[in-house]
């Protein structure tokens, strides 16, 4: 287990909360980008070795748009970076932890990823994060 | 502002939490103490330049004893370490955000600490921290 990737927010709209995280607070914003299989919209904050990252919908029908409606704005997952996904993977299953999705995705950049069920992680959304070479 | 210092995550009992944290997860345990003042038992996971802390209530009437009771286990606060805490709270209260101690508390490390109102932080309770001599 190498660091906390990210932090996840979810916010309505990036723009006001970048009055708090960036105006107020002095964050950085590394980018803003448009993910549309996720249909939200995130800023990256860097900080430090990890990111902050506001997650706005960009529907009603999104899973971060259903999050909001049912608990408001707030921190939404943690994501842990590791080196060998796969391995943390089988040794989650080995202690009966249950996945999110049982083989790791990998996204544009190479990088894999699951998600842990809040329910196997005392209430947590927890992201497994092992960056591919063109994430790096 | 340097990095997140820790991740808080209110759980019920510590000891079943580490079965996922620690077990399943494969993160180090660096202590378990009790906070008398903040009326909770507290688990250090250092993780890279940051730390995962649960926190399990050490009665009824405690703040995260009500946290429990009205929002399940789950994220509760982020930690976020600044070099000059006065600087930072002065230029949130600049641009009109709401903390909730006007001053600095300082805990027996020398740490100086501040809660900013999760209203003025879109629903999430942020943390500041500026670590003493003590608890470097």
């Amino acid at each position: 287990m190498a660091r906390i990737n990210h932090l996840a927010i979810v916010v309505e709209h990036i723009e006001p909360a970048l009055k708090f995280w960036r105006d107020a607070l002095g964050l950085e914003v590394g980018q803003v980008q448009r993910n549309e299989a996720e249909e939200v919209e995130i800023a990256f904050l860097p900080l430090g070795e990890s990111e902050i990252e506001l997650l706005a919908p960009l529907n009603e029908t999104s899973g971060v748009a259903k999050f909001l409606a049912r608990r408001g704005p707030g921190m939404h997952h943690i994501c842990l970076e590791v080196e060998h996904i796969e391995a943390v993977m089988q040794r989650l299953r080995a202690h009966g932890v249950e996945l999110l999705n049982e083989t790791p995705k990998e996204n544009e950049a190479g990088t894999k990823y699951c998600f842990i069920h809040p329910k196997s992680a005392f209430g947590v959304l927890v992201e497994l994060y092992e960056p591919g070479q063109r994430g790096r």
